[in-house]
């Protein structure tokens, strides 16, 4: 189930090259990377869960509302990532180029079909 | 020289309700904020250094190249992050429904122009 919807997002998303499905302390539950000279996919997911738990704590201590979607564009890669449960987020990395704009699209709209597939 | 500039991209921006030209160590240079009930903008510009920090520092270790633009939604707020320089960011903060594209678009346009005024 999982596996379908990720699939969907990535492929849906041109320059998309990874997706993954992970809990805030970094362990996946699924993920597809495409091969990626030079850079490890995966351990760019784990690291931004770090970070991502960071903006959530700070979110709740400003009282700005629940994390929804973070971005992070770096010079190489852009990554969109969208809270799903309060455990787990997807992050979705792109290639310089990449729709960014579908990304956050396909992400938003595939939320609740990951939520219910999670519960 | 900063706030004119800061003024054009807050004006500029649909929605926009507080724009922060800052230091990594959380000490703004220029900033500009709308009134806006129950929360302080101040206060949110200063805690994402922090968390930018973390991501700078994650970009850097990754070796996925310089960090550009960050973006975190929440339920209420939409902050915009460009980098400046190597210690300095500007933080655009959006209300509920504020135009993230236009955000972006301005951020992106008067970086140089931020650069400069900071030379």
């Amino acid at each position: 189930m999982f596996s379908e919807i990720m699939r969907k997002i990535l492929d849906g998303t041109a320059g998309g090259v990874g997706a993954v499905l992970m809990g805030y302390d970094g362990i996946a539950i699924e993920e597809y990377f495409k091969p990626c000279e030079g850079v490890d996919l995966h351990l760019i997911a784990v690291e931004y869960a770090n970070v991502l738990k960071e903006i959530k704590k700070t979110a709740e201590i400003l009282q700005t509302g629940i994390m929804e979607e973070v971005s992070v564009k770096t010079e190489r890669f852009q990554v969109v990532i969208r809270t799903i449960t309060d455990d787990y987020f997807v992050a979705l990395t792109l290639a310089q180029g990449g729709n960014f704009g579908k990304a956050r699209y396909l992400l938003k709209l595939e939320t609740q079909s990951l939520r219910e597939a999670l519960a």
